[in-house]
């Protein structure tokens, strides 16, 4: 079997928890590492089991990931967890093979544009990166998969719009240079349903079960429609974060990821078992809600509860 | 041509923006007879067409409506543009005749349960209430049109499940007692993306083509989602409100509508023109946030705007 349908059973969608990266990678304050060991764990006890915590980055960079060898370890200990890190260069790859992570993330642009301007680097060069990645992690026999996430798959605050063809074509090239896994992310919050679905479905005709990743944002108020679209188009992996904690460098006053306890409700009005206990994931809003008073916390479902006059769980 | 198809045009997307009337109806504070006349007048010169502006109902008992009168003459002088009204007894319906209304808005309850609780009278007292208001209509030659909306529709806060056969039947029922256009409202937010779709469905199944109307709430963050896959199946006339303006007293803590302008930013992404000018649309909300300070108002577009990189437009 192989890495990812170990990781994301196709039969199945598994939701990916991007608080702990996306989420904090904006932020004056976060948690403490306490506060994020029990962010964890209590999202565990609801039945949360992919986490996404942090950047391989030297800490004067990035001191909110500055413990992230302590997050991975803290994902390591709970039953059924997995855990992923971005590494956004060799060093950082290097660094994620010394910890127990489970799915080291690499960042394509969709765009040349945007790629030379956040990162100063080609797409080419990003994708070595994978390549690179792929074969450090084969030399260390190290057990970790690789993903790779094209950013403004859905449209470029530098460039305008993206053409599909080439995200496909991206895609491919990370596949093809090693990735086990593959994601779209809609950065900005560009995207509509229609588009969302359009994307989706080709990305299913390359991948075949559904098995890559949509990483959404809810800048303009679609996220959960969006997310509707990737599912009705096959997706079976989703993105979001806890009251929707995140933001972007590039969209401004934008909010951030897709609110996770919402995309847990709209899977299971969708039919789909998500297997999360949704008042016991809303409740762990008081920890990041507490360690970080600044941010502004999104969603419908930690407001209004689930439905109380029936159930509606699938 | 029928009265729907005239207000309604098959071929296109109709928005009703109905913030002034269930946006108003749990507020402490409103905006005075002036700054209604202003919020109609700018909304009407960003696009905006369809607007339920209140109920007839005893100022003493609704006193934010006490200017419906003046409201729907604001209306009325605003070219191309239509208002709506609540009449919720035969008093109300004789009170609407009196007015230029061009649309009567009756409620129906999906369930018995409910109406019995909130009205005090059956569903079938209600819906005759929809034939005495299109007979006094008649012999009034009054212009406007009837329309019946069924509330609950989608899952109903005292009885739970709600049978969508039952609110075919409903449905057909005020069309047979004289509707001229029908709606189905989920007036508690219960509803997800695949429920509308289904029950959409059915109603064009009834109505045939796209003409009835699907009124949401965004209680559970599933508003727009649920929007976007009643559009899918083939509705073509959507509520929604200036801020997600509005709650519901069967749903505590519960959100608005539908955010009118992330449904603007829905429709055209989804290749429907709505002829609706997004910033103009979202600057409006000046007006009922400084009238309504205790509010709280939702939305992406009015946050981030629509994106600059590109044209977004259909």
């Amino acid at each position: 079997m192989n890495r990812r349908a170990e990781a994301y059973p196709a039969d199945r969608v598994s939701l990916r928890e991007v608080g702990l990266r996306d989420g904090l990678q904006l932020v004056k304050t976060w948690p403490t590492t306490e506060e994020k060991r029990s962010w964890l764990e209590r999202e565990h006890a609801a039945g949360v089991r992919h986490f996404e915590v942090g950047s391989f980055l030297p800490a004067n960079r990035m001191p909110q990931f500055a413990d992230l060898a302590s997050t991975i370890a803290a994902v390591a200990a709970l039953e059924g967890a997995r855990s992923a890190a971005l590494a956004l260069n060799e060093r950082g790859a290097g660094d994620a093979i010394g910890t127990d992570v489970d799915e080291i993330v690499c960042v394509i642009s969709a765009t040349e544009e945007h790629s030379q301007a956040n990162t100063r680097r080609s797409r080419a060069d990003a994708i070595d990166l994978v390549r690179t990645v792929a074969r450090l992690r084969d030399e260390a026999g190290h057990k970790a998969m690789v993903n790779a996430g094209i950013a403004m798959a859905f449209g470029c605050s530098i460039a305008g719009r993206v053409d599909p063809d080439e995200v496909l074509l991206l895609a491919e090239a990370c596949l093809a240079a090693g990735a086990d896994v593959v994601g779209i992310a809609d950065t900005v919050g560009f995207a509509g349903p229609r588009q969302v679905e359009r994307l989706a479905k080709r990305m299913c005709g390359l991948v075949g079960d559904g098995g890559f990743i949509v990483h959404l944002h809810d800048t303009r108020g679609m996220g959960i429609a969006n997310a509707s679209a990737a599912l009705d188009a096959g997706c079976r992996i989703l993105d979001g974060s806890l009251g929707g904690l995140g933001g972007c460098p590039f969209a401004p006053g934008a909010t951030g990821n897709v609110v996770f306890e919402d995309l847990v409700y709209l899977c299971e009005t969708k039919g789909f078992a998500t297997g999360i206990d949704l008042p016991a994931l809303a409740a762990v809003r008081d920890i990041p809600e507490h360690a970080m008073p600044g941010e502004k916390f999104y969603g419908g479902i930690a407001r209004a509860g689930p439905p109380a006059a029936f159930d509606w769980r699938v």
